[in-house]
Order: structure tokens, then C-alpha cells, then sequence
């Protein structure tokens, strides 16, 4: 049984007390967050306690906290939790900051800490299906990877505020999701953005709408398309093309239903919400922690993965910036 | 809470256990089963308890049966249970003759007990979703359904043999989707039959390929068509054709991935087994004993519903065999 | 060079005129048609000339004719046509009676006439193509067949007065693709219909929906499943399922466009006519009269097709009237 | 009636030819080719004579020149038509240096003749019905689009060498469908690239895979996927973004057939040749030429179309060689 402590009791951190929950092998024990009904109401409703974050690392009956607190916390919960020797699970992003991250990430080095990042989406059944056809060499030598992700409509202000940006909060999924398909380093990238959708966007000095390309060491490229507005729903496709042919990973809909009429052929659109869309990938990270924790497999989905992801966010600002592709330095 | 006790720790009785016990309104508490290590594997696994049927239908603490016991045992269990006062939800069908399923029925309704009958594909999303569509006018005036409904594969001699046969054991969950989506009773039912895929099922007297078509009292007309053996996983697909047009249920796969190459574009085929691909229609189905048990919604998921069903089967086997169409008596 | 000579100047003759006219083998001579301006406008479009029947059928000059006038004239103009050793393309149906139909056949045979019967359907390249894969064994053995045929809108009610009823008028274009994709006899047949569409079509004594079963010699069923109206275009599909797996043709659109909107992601519907629908079918059944004219290819669409489809419609009217399962005679 | 004299009696020549002929306001009048035999065959097939140079353009009788020689001959022959007053189309491009396109295009204005270049794809029934579809405001303010293009295998080196490269060969219809379907100009342009379908292309100096982001004068984004080769056909997809949705354009397949299996459900795999592909297209691009010559419609795809093309393979290929973001000036 894995003891947990829940940093954060918002609405990712509910959805992992869940999931924790729900788990046969892990167990609820504390609650943190310092907006106290919240943590309250959370951890009532699983049979935990509400404690202080010194508590919760202090405490040897935790063996492992679950970061979902506001991201400028997450560098120093991951520090102190791994100076504690506690396994560590967080959110994405480490720091919007990569150097921040590079410190933090020393420090879990150092303390030989169990560190997994968030990065929900490797875990989708669809995507992860994917990503196994790859490896058994379905398509072939990878070539060219298309990832389409839209959100179903963009966030208010305060959030884009506190996001560090569009390539920080939301390309950094894709940045992930084309690092794990091609598992491979980026060389170099190329990034445009616009603001589009929503003018209160542009006044907080971000973008909405993102094209971006990588190149990676093999030889392959990949596409980033984002908006943060589709307007049919959660938009979350990726296609992969090699030697042999392709492989493409359609959006999940919430039926497959289909009406003919007069006007066409209707079908369902995308699912609207990403704690719908990802319900089961949240549940199979979960599991995948669990197996890591456990020592049954080698965890792919770390700091470095967390790091890396923010290089190219911060590659690809700066391609935006001056209008030139970008060189990663080798790490 | 509903402490319930479960007869039979089969397949579908494991099913209906595992729900139980995830439901927050439900609570396992007796399994009762003449194998008793097959009952007591499963009462361990969920904290009840294995008792003899008299003791559980005695038990005040029992406020629900769920008889999933083999079907001869069906009908003695409903009338057990209905004159100890017990809730009844009772897996189809409720005898393989209908002489025998309205004396049952006759016992509920002396009785004035709750009974929910297990015609689970009603409460499958897809399916549950096209008749709400259906119910909210999306295609007109009703005018014809087409049910597809092919096993994965033919199931072994002994099944067969204890079956009641193709129409009373297969046929009869699309009878009653039928029913359901027309929300009319059946004037006439023509069908025809075949074996076609396995010799075996003939030495046992029935058939493994069928086609039925069904007359409504609104005009509209049905047509089943059925397969022990599809040869690409469980075909369960609905389309219902209306005055302003049509709406279909396709079929549901593993993943939504789909593979291009030179042999052509490949998608995946439909789930193989009933149990996954049914597995939320159960959860929904508990769901709607739940809420019938609690007073919320009606009951139509009832004994009619099972009779009818049976009725159907029994005037399908007798227009196959005689080669008439069978006009249903007004019940 | 095959001269033609073409009865009948209405919508289906001005099909093949067309057709005629631009294959390089065929060449439109004469056109027949008690309306004369409507001859003359068809033949000058074409550099044919107008003539009357027996001028025709007397040239030495023409090798075929083309009957394409009103189905009551079909017997009489094929008689003709034999006796004088034309090559004979005849539209569905030869004759509303089958009696009629056997003695028109006769005169046929004895003198050794070449004749087609326009069911164009078989020569559509989506049904030929499906075709082909049955007859590569691709579904393995053949056991159930379903036709889904649906016309967009319910014809004037002078049109249902002279087309002797929806079994002959349109299920018999169901009933030889039956016939042609199984290439087997029928033993048996089991109709249901129902006026559902239009009253009008009930005042002239006709059904505008139906299902019918077919029960072939090799134990293979079909349903047919028709309506007068889709509301959605012209509803044309075929699936076949066979020991190995099954084989669709789905509907043919006039683009492959979809749009994604808040409503829902909608694509377009089928093609509206048949004209529309079957162009290239009806360029491929002329490039079939012409192979068979020179003897490359042995002539299955004859006038026995058309004769058995004759007969299954006379056989489903009968069901349909008298709810019986009719078996077929030996012929 | 046009009467038209085509130079080139190649394989795109020949589709000209085919569908001059077939159109029944233009007549192909002469073939002028050095290749006598090749000019000959052709000039034969439709009743046209092979002509030299001069004497076409000098004819009185030729109204129209169809250019369809190699592209080191466009530039010259598009001047001495348009000299001679003749109304001229041209395959893509015009020339491989935009330098001279500039002054071949002088040449045209000062003369004042009708021009039009062959950008086939423009006249797609699938790609012109989505053009029209967001003219009619169905996806709101167009914000993103991806055009996915790849050949469905790599051409032989010695087309390589002539070809003036991936972009100025390949990407060119891409950069003219996304100018026709912004209906902007593009202020800039990133380009990257990689040889890895086949070695001999990096031999010739080339790439064969490619990822081009365009930025539109409206804020609109456009990415461009290219492979020399797909492993499944020609795939030819274009989906376009808005602030209303999206609208997108699937491949085109030689039929609507599915095959289940065990192995899954298998469909048709893209057309696989671009004449086929394009069929229409090239009828339709014909009708239009004809509409302009007939003063019907203005002409939007003229030399500046073709023009704005080049410069953009020209700012790809620089971009992609100097890793910088080039911005195109001003026209």
C-alpha cells in the first residue's frame, strides 16, 4: 500500500484523490492545501486528514505526495518532498522556468528521489496504443508527426496571466506527446503564433493560435498546431507517418451515434472537457506510478522528460520572438 | 442503502457483485450459490457472506435479491423472493416458457413487488442515447429499425443444448430492443432460419443464423439479424429509420486508431467480448434498479418486458417451424 | 460499330442516348417515340433520326435496340425485336406479369435473341466491385445479406398507379442484386410492407415500406430492407456477411467534405438521384451489352434475371398478402 | 468555339488534349512537340495536325495556346503567344527562377493576354466546394490551416534533377491552395526539411520530406505536410480552421467498400495516381479557362497566382537553408 499526501485540492488534485482511492494499492492519508474548507471537504470525502505540508513530509507513514498545488509551489514541494525521501508525482510544469527546473531536478538527483511529471496524455489508451504501434515498427522508420490540439474554448484572463504562456501550458503536452512518439531529442525548432480567438489574450502578451515545428535527431520532423478555441469540442488528434504508411489517432467522442437528415450525415464532436477526454489516462498515470513505485518498470515519464519539454517551450518563444529556428544545446 | 443479496457466482454474477460494491447506494451482503467455493471466492472478495437461499430470503437485513443463478432456477427464486417482500432484479430471461413466466409474474404482482428484469442492452450509452434522440422527435414519425446483433463467435454444445434455443437466448435481448425503441407492442413476427456455422449447433436442434421481422401496432416494421459468429468481434449495431430521417448506432471498438498502409486503412474491429463491451450498460442498469428501488424513476425494465420478449421468441420459433407469420395474441 | 436504335425518348432514354453517343463502339441511328418533338429534340442532340417502329426494326442497318419506352410495351417490342434478330437491351421490368413475362421470353430463346435486362445496379462499381471480393472468396462462405435501399422521396401518385406495386416496381431491383451477389436461386420468401410514407400511395392500393426475407438454396438469407422515402438522398448499401467476415458498400456522396461545428461534426449526404447515383453504372451496363454483343463475355444479366426478379416480387406480394412464407417452384 | 494548339504531347498534354476534345466549345487544333512520333500519335487521336512553333502562333485560326512542354520552354513560349495574341494556359510553373516569371509576366500584361496557370487542385470538386464553403462564412474568421500532400512514391532521379526542388515541384500547389484558400497574401514564411525516403534525392541535392508554416496577411497560420512518398496512395487532405469550426477535405478513394475481418475493418486506401486523383479537377480547370476566355468570370488563377507561388518556394527554400523566418516583400 502506498501512502499518499495530496498537495492541493483543486480540481486536479480531486481528480487524483479519486483515483487514489479508487486504487487497490494506494491509500489517502493527508490533505494540504492552505485554502482550508477545500482541503476539508476533500479529504472528508475519502477518509483523510488535513495536515500542514511540514507534517506531511515529516510524517513516515507517507511514502509518496501527489503535487497539484499552483505551479509556482511545485519546485519547492518537489524539493523538499525528495529531501524527505518521499516518491514524488507532479503536475505539470516543474517551473516555468528552466533553470528553476534544472535546480529542483539536481536536487531530486541528489537526493535519488522517485520524481514523475503529469504528462496525462502519454497515458491515453489511444495514444498509448499509438505509441506501442510505433515501437513494433507498424509504420515503419518515423518520419513526420501531425498533432492537432485544440482547446474547446480559451480560458479567462486570470488564468492565461498565470499560465507563463502558450508554449508553457499547453504546447508543452504536445511538446511531450512528439518527444515520447519519436523518443528522440529535438534539434531544432521553429515556432509562429498569432492572437486570434480572444483579444483579452493579446492583452495579457500572449498568443492563441501556435504553429510549431521540431526536428529531431533522427532525421524526423514534427507539427504542433494549437488554438486555444476550436469550437466543436476538446480537438486532441495526432498522426504519425513512417516508411510503411501512417497511423492516426481520431478524436473520442461522447457516443458513437450518427443522424442522417436532410442537412447530412451528423455525428458526435469531440468530447468537450479534458477531464473527460482523459478520464482513463489520468486513472492508467496513476497506475504507471504505482508500477514505478513498485519497481516494476523503469520510469520514462521524469524530470528530464519534465525539463526537456520546457526547453522547447522556451526554444519555441523565442523562435516566435525573432523569427529564427531555434538549436536545442545538447543537454 | 440496498443490502443485497446475490444468487449465483458465475460470470454475470461476478459482474453484477463487482458493481454492487462500487455503488455507493448498494451494499453485498450474502452470496448464495450450491458451489460454495465458487461463492465463497467471491463473497471474500467483497466482504459478504455466504448463507443458504432460505436465510437470505428470511434475512431482514436483505432489502434486494439478484438472481443470476442458471435460468431453471429462475422463476422458484422470483416467487421466493417476492413473497418474502424482497426487491427482485432477476437476469433474462425469467423461464424458457412463457406459461410458466406469467405464473411467476402473477406471484410479483400478488405480491406488489419491485421487479427489474436484466435486458441490459437498454441501458448501454449508445443505445440509451438513440432512444432518447429517438423520444425527442430527432427522426419523426418511427417507420423501421434494423437491429444487427452477431456473436463474436458460436458458443460450445453444452450452452447450446441448455440454451431454450437461438431465439429465446440470443434473439430475445433484440426483442426487446425492439420493443424499447418502438415503445409499441408487436402485432405479428415472421422468421426465418439457419444453421450455417457449426454442425454442432443442428445435432443440438437449433439454428445459428437468423432473420426476423416484426409488425408494430403503429405500422412500423423491425428487422433482426442474427449470427452466432460475426468473424470480426461482437456486431452490435442499431439503425432506426423515421419520417425526417435516421439515426444509427455503430459499432464500438478498443481504440479509435486507425493504421494506413498499402494494404489500405485499416480501423480496429468491434469489441470481442459482451462483458467489456457492455461493461458501463451494467453499471447503468444497476443504476436504474437503484433509482426504481428508491421511488425516483418507473419501472420499465419489468416482468411485461420479460414475457414479451419471451412471447416473441416463442411466436419466432413458431413462424420459423411452420413457415407462417404469427400474429401475437393481445395480452 | 453497333447501330442503335432506341425506344422510347424520355428521362432513362436519354440516359443511354448519352451513354450511346459517347461509346466509341455504339452509335445512336434512330430514335422511337409516339411524342415526336421529344424524339426529334433527342435525336438531333445526337445526329440520330426519328422513325417509327416497324421502319426500325426492319433496317438492315440496325444491329440493337434499346427499349427504354413505358413498361407495357416492353413484351411486345422484345417479341418484335427478336423476330427481327436485333440484339435487345430492355429496361426493368420486361412485364408486370410473370406469365406474360415466360411467354416474351420464349419467343426470345427461340429465336436465339441476344438479350440484356436493364438492372443497372449490378453494374455499379461500388456493387461490382463487392461482388468481385464475394466471388474471391474474401467473406468466405456467403450466409446473410442485407440491402438497405431507400428512394430520397415518394413518387407522384400516377406514377405508383402505373408501376405495379413497390415489390415490382422497386424491390425488384433488390431482388436480382439478391439473386447476383449470392448467384443462387431463392427457395422461399417472406414479405412485410406498409403505407408509412404517403397516403396517396395507400389510395392506390400500394405499400411505400417493406422488408422481405429471401431464403436461398445454399441456406444463405437476405433481408431487403425499402422505403419510399429516406429523408437523407438516396439510401443504397449492401452488406454481406460470410464465414470469414463481412463486406460493405456504404452510400456515394457528392463531396468528401465534413464540417465540425458546435452542432456536431456533419458530412454530407447521398447523392439525391438516381441519376446521379448510378451515371457510371449505367456506362458500365452499356460496356456490358457491348462485350456481350462481341461475344467477350457470357450474358448473365438475361432475361431470365429478369424473369426470377419478376417472379420473387409476384412471390412477396403474396407473402405480404396473405402473411405467409411463399416457396418458390422449381423453374 | 476555341480553337486551341497545345505544345507538349506528354502526359499531362495528353489529359489536355483528352479534355479539349471532349469539351464541346474548344477544338484542338494542332500538336506542336519535337518529338514528332509522340506529337503525331497524339495529333491522331483527335484529329489535329502537328504544327511548328511558329506556324501555330502565327495561325489566325488558333484562339488559344495550352502549354504543356517541359518548364525550361514556358517562359519563351508564354511571351511569343502572348505576342501573337493568343490566349494562353500553362502548366505550373511558369519558370523555376521568379526573376523570370517576373519578366514573362510583363511581357503578358503589356499585351494584355488572358493567362492562366495550372494549378489543377484549385479545381478539385472536393477542394472548390470547401473554397466556397468558407467564402460562405461556414467556419467564421479563418484562423488555421493544414494541408497534408504526399505523393504516393518518389519520381526517378533524372525528374528529381529537373525538378527545381521539393518546393519550387512539390510544395508549389500547396503554397497556391493555401493563397486561394486564405485569399491573402503571405508575409511570411518557415521552412524545414530532410532527405529520408530515398537517398538518391539527397544526391540530387533535394529533400523529399518537408514542413513549410505560412503566416497570412490576416494573422492566419497555414502548415504544409509533404512527403515525396506515403505508402498508401496520394494523400491529399486539407482541413481548415476557423473561428466557427472546421471544415476538411478526406482522400479520395476508387471505392466505398469496408472489409471486417478478424484482422479488423479495412477500407480503400487513397487514389493512387494524380491523374486519377485530379481527374475532374483537370475537366473543371479546362471549364474554367473556358469561362474566362468566354468573358464569364474574371481570372483569379493568373500569372501573379502563379507568381506568388514561386516566391514562395523561392522564401521556403531560403529559409529552410538559412534556419531564419523569411518575410516576403511587399508586391
Amino acid at each position: 500500500m502506498i501512502n499518499i499526501a495530496l498537495f492541493g485540492s483543486g480540481r486536479i488534485g480531486r481528480i487524483h484523490a479519486s483515483n487514489i482511492n479508487a486504487h487497490p494499492l494506494c491509500r489517502l492519508v493527508h490533505v494540504v492545501d492552505p485554502h482550508k474548507p477545500s482541503a476539508q471537504e476533500l479529504a472528508d470525502s475519502f477518509d483523510a486528514s488535513v495536515v500542514e505540508t511540514e507534517y506531511a513530509l515529516k510524517s513516515e507513514e507517507i511514502d509518496a505526495v501527489f503535487i497539484c498545488s499552483p505551479t509556482d509551489t511545485h519546485a519547492t514541494l518537489i524539493e523538499l518532498a525528495a529531501r524527505h525521501q518521499k516518491a514524488i508525482f507532479c503536475e505539470k510544469p516543474i517551473d516555468l522556468s528552466s533553470q528553476k527546473v534544472r535546480e529542483c531536478l539536481a536536487v531530486v538527483k541528489q537526493e535519488n528521489a522517485l520524481f514523475m511529471i503529469g504528462f496525462n496524455r502519454r497515458f491515453d489508451p489511444n495514444f498509448a496504443k499509438l505509441k506501442q504501434a510505433v515501437s513494433e515498427n507498424k509504420i515503419g522508420n518515423p518520419e513526420s508527426l501531425v498533432i492537432i490540439s485544440r482547446d474547446p474554448q480559451a480560458p479567462p484572463s486570470e488564468y492565461i496571466r498565470a499560465s507563463g504562456g502558450m508554449f508553457k501550458d499547453m504546447t508543452i503536452h504536445d511538446f511531450d506527446m512528439a518527444r515520447f512518439l519519436f523518443d528522440q531529442d529535438v534539434l531544432a525548432v521553429s515556432a509562429s503564433g498569432r492572437c486570434l480567438v480572444d483579444k483579452r489574450i493579446e492583452q495579457e502578451g500572449d498568443i492563441d493560435t501556435a504553429m510549431v515545428t521540431l526536428e529531431f535527431a533522427c532525421g524526423g520532423l514534427a507539427t504542433i498546431i494549437n488554438s486555444r478555441r476550436s469550437g466543436y469540442g476538446y480537438d486532441q488528434r495526432i498522426e504519425f507517418h513512417g516508411s510503411k504508411g501512417l497511423i492516426k489517432a481520431e478524436n473520442v467522442k461522447s457516443s458513437l451515434l450518427q443522424v442522417w437528415s436532410a442537412e447530412g450525415c451528423m455525428a458526435e464532436k469531440p468530447l468537450d472537457f479534458f477531464l473527460e477526454r482523459y478520464k482513463e489516462a489520468y486513472q492508467m498515470e496513476l497506475q504507471y506510478f504505482v508500477d514505478v513505485f513498485n519497481g516494476g518498470v523503469p520510469n520514462t515519464c521524469d524530470g528530464d522528460a519534465g525539463l526537456k519539454a520546457m526547453l522547447l517551450a522556451e526554444a519555441s518563444l523565442l523562435s516566435f520572438k525573432t523569427g529564427q529556428r531555434i538549436e536545442l544545446s545538447k543537454s
